[in-house]
């Protein structure tokens, strides 16, 4: 089975109208004229963003994730994606066919529960390790996509759900032990886990977010980094309280203690959350209440926007911590 | 210096206002109601599609390229990218900027050549080698577009350009001693030289080919290759004749001698020439030699369309040759 072959056979089956049956190099797409067009690009590496030969459903999965967010932020519908895939040319064929199996079935699953389809992409071979990457093109009605740069003096701070999940659903696939010591229940492991494996883009929240948030960023890399986008962005400076940052009551177990603070700072920095952080006008936090509340989905007011530049996380006693990072980088 | 600094230092300039100043992780695009899109992506390997360490300005020149070339088979005009990088961990600080300086210059001179601006994109660390890749969205008047699956029985098969100068190029470039055998003129290395090194992207063709041709594929992995490719997406055969490909007068001289026939089959499934391969009824032939004369390109018609299946290449003597493979493959 050569390349054209199982692209033919896993992932023509995906591609929707606009992507040609893939047998041709490009996608044709014929945009509404009352919609603006939300492009993005996310990759993952094998060994940085997913672990080695780690080639399945679930990568298909993250790779959907890690791009939809970013359509989520902005209040935007995906259409449709084009994949890049550059895998190692040691793989056999057997296995590739079977990773090329796994991989497009999860790719399915996401473009079945979000309703948007493959236009295309390409596929190379590479001396290195997996390589795979989405651009992705979602819709927003004209003039309602909600971009980072418009937070303003006097706005709060939202974020949605929880904060930090994953990163000790990371650690605990990384260094077991190191979570194990502090005694979780099974029911704790379970939402690390899956906060970890299986992070749900906030794709659900965009009408609201569209009709109230003046800016918007989702959390990949850490609460307060994504903050420091919106800041730079919008030109104001984003005041966050640590303590009203939302953490689960597993996450909240693992705080406990002396080091209380510098764990919360830990789960503020990590990455991998996929929630949403947002500001709007004060005036219209029932809206969001009542708009999130419907959804069943939880939000968090957690700061101010004021004039100025940068971020300052408040501790308890009112004051500016300082710290070292504001969010997680892959070295 | 970090990512953020140099994506701000290098690519932020590259920036159109669709690029929200890369300060946001999307870009915004409002098309106008009139046209549809063509979007296409395409990725470059070290040590598979550039030589290795060749991280400047003929590295981005190839990768837009790549992509151009296919926006051009479409009858598309550029209008914007995203660029996503994957750079090799151990590159020093220095390197990586000195590389950055160098591949944006590369990236700035193609965007001023046809007019079109950087969306945004996304850049990682990689064990492996460099790798880049960039989506392109290019636009048509609405239902404009060329694809491959419109060839038509009774239909010419017309080439632009010469074939097979830009896989002379890669031999000089790989194993010299192998084409100065042959006893080329300075002349004939600047063509091979030229062809591979700085390929065009046959995009000032547009008019024509919407308005005349039926199927079109640029001619990146040899021209025999893509007959195929517009033979399946059109369901039709697609016969060509060897002897009316065209040859530059370089390598028509590198053709000479007993195997001429094997050598002429060679060029004809050689990659990387970036020419355009098309079918159009046989009474446009006129207004197709019109369209290219007026704009010094030239085009030459090297076979029909029948019904059928698949591509025959046929030899002086009318006969179809058994050919090993159709074109090239990076292995």
């Amino acid at each position: 089975m050569d390349e054209f072959d199982w692209i033919q056979t896993y992932l023509a089956p995906l591609a929707g109208p606009e992507g040609l049956q893939l047998l041709d190099d490009a996608a044709l797409y014929t945009p509404r004229g009352d919609q603006d067009l939300i492009l993005t690009q996310d990759s993952l590496i094998e060994g940085i963003h997913f672990f080695k030969g780690e080639y399945g459903a679930g990568t298909a999965n993250r790779l959907m994730t890690v791009n939809l967010s970013d359509l989520a932020a902005k209040g935007a519908r995906p259409v449709g994606y084009l994949l890049s895939v550059a895998w190692p040319k040691h793989l056999k064929s057997a296995d590739l066919q079977g990773w090329m199996q796994a991989f497009s079935k999860g790719l399915k699953t996401e473009q079945e529960r979000f309703g948007f389809s493959l236009f295309g992409g390409d596929t190379v071979k590479t001396d290195g390790p997996m390589s795979i990457s989405a651009t992705f093109i979602g819709v927003v009605p004209s003039g309602t996509a909600v971009l980072r740069s418009g937070a303003q003096d006097g706005d709060d701070i939202w974020v949605t759900g929880t904060i930090g999940d994953a990163y000790l659903g990371l650690r605990l696939a990384q260094d077991t032990s190191s979570i194990l010591k502090h005694n979780p229940t099974p029911e704790d492991l379970w939402v690390w886990e899956e906060a970890f494996r299986h992070p749900i883009p906030k794709l659900i929240f965009r009408k609201t977010l569209r009709r109230y948030a003046t800016a918007c960023a989702d959390i990949s890399d850490g609460l307060l980094s994504e903050a420091g986008h919106i800041a730079k962005a919008s030109r104001k400076s984003l005041i966050v309280r640590l303590d009203d940052i939302p953490i689960s009551s597993a996450s909240m177990k693992w705080c406990v203690g002396k080091d209380n603070k510098a764990k919360r700072v830990e789960l503020a920095t990590a990455g991998d959350d996929y929630e949403l952080l947002f500001t709007a006008r004060p005036k219209n936090a029932d809206h969001i209440q009542i708009g999130a509340a419907k959804l069943n989905l939880a939000v968090t007011r957690v700061g101010k926007v004021t004039e100025g530049q940068g971020v300052k996380c408040l501790g308890s006693d009112g004051k500016a911590l300082i710290l070292e990072k504001l969010g997680y980088s892959h070295n």
